[in-house]
């Protein structure tokens, strides 16, 4: 399993993956799930990979193949007029490794994987999508601001309440954590480290990028804080009347 | 989908489930899900259902004959000697009911159905089980003192977090409703009403029931106030520190 947000923000957007990829609970790695290209002053395009790891690391390695060949007849990530046109690139990418991958006439969903994609390119606005495996998409709007793939249910209620368009990214990075916390102590397939990636809108260039590791101490106040907040927020409550 | 809860507790046991039933969003209705048989002074036995819904029904009402006719080969609900002996007793119904409705030779995954099974017989400690589709089944114990069925992952964070075996069943019953509240709220196949119920240990008797429905007092306050304890919650913790 995996565990992927993008939220889009009024000042950016944020994100966050998990490293842990598994065949079976005796067969765990650790995989970057993050992926960044940059043209600096011009477009940020941010990558976050669900799925069977051959498929979302062969449409990376397709995808920087072509953003470093220019002359490849597919556009690269880097040549794309617009984030419409880079979600078309990286879903028809996907749905070819996929359709390739499956033996002829058998299921494809062994092979399936899902991509957030979220970036800005200079003259448009930020711009969030959610990637499926039969390479179409969707994108973020006010209604629904964030996309998670992977193990998405243990971490959505806390998204659900304390999002907030307006958040500032320190409290979007302790959302995320939040977040990530709930899942990874609930599943074992989501592990850390995390790789987290904040966005400022028409900055251009990545804002800030850091790998959080099961021994950084802001998160670990948090994994420990949390559980206990929930307990206090528990007993805030009144109990139920029994008569 | 469903959920269905059953705690085991210092006191006694609590219980919880969901009414709503759907074969698609179209098609939803409402059943009970929340069976009891007691034979007052000497057992109490309490049986949630989650899956197919003929296969669950056709359990309770295998079962609710052979309560009536104790001439039938099984040993009937009120007859068994032993907790473990009641569970194996709907576990093997289960089976057959399930093994039979299935056409020869082909799968069973569509009539397939779980339970959760609590209750005391006089002589004997109180005893919580989840019983499985195969039949088979597994107790609960102190490290694993509650069983969740149905669409188990909502509502899970909280109820690993703040349960504790020496919570009143007033605390239990909060505890529940928000499993249940931030379940409803993430998954419409999980709806209200709800049914409520708590047995006493060596009381042989049940304790109280009742049935919430969505203008319940008591819910709505757990409800709004549930989310306004978790915005409170996540807003005492610090944010991320960003240099």
């Amino acid at each position: 399993m995996t565990y992927c947000v993008g939220l889009k923000l009024g000042r950016g957007m944020a994100f966050m993956s998990d490293t842990r990829t598994n065949a079976g609970v005796d067969s765990i790695a650790t995989f970057r799930k993050m992926f960044s290209w940059t043209k600096p002053g011009e477009r940020v395009i941010v990558l976050l990979a669900a799925g069977n790891l051959a498929t979302t690391q062969a449409v990376v390695s397709l995808l920087d193949e072509r953003a470093k060949a220019p002359q490849d007849r597919s556009p690269s990530l880097l040549e794309t007029p617009s984030m419409y046109q880079t979600a078309r690139v990286v879903g028809n990418l996907l749905k070819e490794v996929i359709t390739g991958s499956a033996p002829a006439g058998q299921s494809q969903d062994a092979f399936g994987a899902s991509f957030i994609l979220g970036g800005q390119i200079k003259g448009t606005e930020p711009r969030l999508f959610m990637i499926y495996p039969e390479g179409n998409f969707v994108e973020a709007g006010d209604d629904t601001p964030f996309f998670q793939i992977g193990e998405v249910k243990y971490g959505k209620p806390i998204l659900i309440r304390a999002y907030d368009p307006e958040m500032s990214f320190a409290e979007a990075a302790k959302l995320l954590m939040v977040s990530f916390d709930s899942t990874v102590k609930a599943n074992l397939s989501v592990g850390l480290p995390l790789d987290l990636l904040f966005y400022e809108r028409d900055s251009f260039e990545i804002g800030f990028q850091q790998r959080i590791t099961a021994d950084n101490a802001y998160y670990r106040t948090i994994s420990s804080g949390w559980s206990d907040a929930l307990r206090a927020a528990f007993k805030s409550l009144p109990d139920f009347p029994m008569s």
